[in-house]
């Protein structure tokens, strides 16, 4: 069994259709075989703010048809939604490295900045919404052309509101920008190439940076 | 009938057990005798965000034991209910002045700063969250001493979270500083006066500051 200690918090960060989830499974497959405990705690997160965040997504649920405005609203929900994820008691993600569990996350703040930063001006907005949270232990980011993600979503069975050329062209330039001075560990990786490459590639650099073996007959 | 133009954002603020409530509720009944569309329309508010709110006060839903924490995830949900209070084009704070509706609040964004900012760090946290939300019109701010405000709430069936002694003695030392510096609009009232006191007080600011004369016949 791993020691405590050694418990990180993984984030996979992307472009809708950049495979992100696909990989974040890969790596929780690994880790499962390699008798490693491990989450998959994505956000939104199942908790209820989360609920809320999918469900106006999904635009079942509705607050405003202004656009700043609603990108404002979901700023809220995505930030009250990653407290919660982060400091709740019941599965949140502090409590589950505490108690030596990996966690991988798909999407974190990152996703905030790129999503919902139209300009300068809501950057700001959502930055200090979101200044406080700390950096997770590595973050992986799906490089991906705009024109093969939305290949990729349009074969799925319903559209999201933020799945159009112009939305994914801006956030894919948003995350751009925001690894080009994140201070934190994080890896670029070509989202165009074979899910197994770059599964790969991610376990590299976890054996690198992270894992040790495990300390046999210690449990 | 109102001029559309007229219709203005009333809040009214101050410690449990001071009164405001009570004062809105006697304001909303002066506006409808008087013929003036108007609304009553608390915080946190009567949409989903706000149900959030109420039932984590309540200690019915539960995110953590942590009280900086606690604190924290209640200020985004309280931002978060806010947002939805104000813009929602359903029966949002805005569309309601649009159609000539005045609107009368209780707790708004200066509760969340008493309420929920022990500390200064946690001042400055959640006014970043705040900080873009608009001034009303015009605020009553109901002051009343601990002791009294203490004995006010304890005859109600069951107590919230944040009325202790040490708590409000800290929420009305916020309340004072957040309006002493405040410059919008704004009226402090003794709420240890009776009642009817306080609430002709409030009809002389109204006529001051607001009201004129229904337009007899245009509609």
């Amino acid at each position: 069994m791993q020691r405590k200690t050694q418990a990180k918090f993984i984030v996979f960060e992307g472009i809708d259709g950049s495979g992100s989830s696909t990989q974040a499974e890969l790596l929780y497959q690994y880790f499962q075989r390699q008798k490693i405990p491990a989450v998959l705690s994505p956000e939104p997160s199942n908790g209820i703010i989360g609920n809320l965040v999918r469900e106006t997504l999904r635009q079942r649920l509705r607050f405003t048809t202004d656009p700043t405005q609603l990108n404002r609203q979901l700023a809220y929900l995505f930030a009250g939604d990653r407290h919660d994820h982060l400091y709740n008691e019941i599965d949140g993600v502090f409590k589950q490295l505490a108690a030596g569990i990996q966690v991988i996350t798909t999407r974190y703040y990152f996703s905030s900045l790129a999503y919902n930063a139209s300009n300068a001006a809501e950057y700001e907005f959502i930055y200090r919404l979101n200044q406080d949270f700390p950096n997770p232990d590595l973050v992986f980011y799906f490089d991906l052309p705009v024109e093969v993600a939305l290949e990729r979503v349009q074969r799925r069975s319903h559209q999201e509101i933020y799945e159009t050329k112009t939305k994914l062209t801006q956030v894919r330039q948003n995350y751009q920008q925001i690894f080009q001075t994140y201070p934190g560990n994080w890896q670029q990786l070509d989202a165009t190439q074979p899910p197994e490459t770059i599964h790969q590639k991610i376990l590299q650099t976890i054996a690198d940076y992270f894992v040790t073996a495990p300390e046999s007959g210690s449990d």
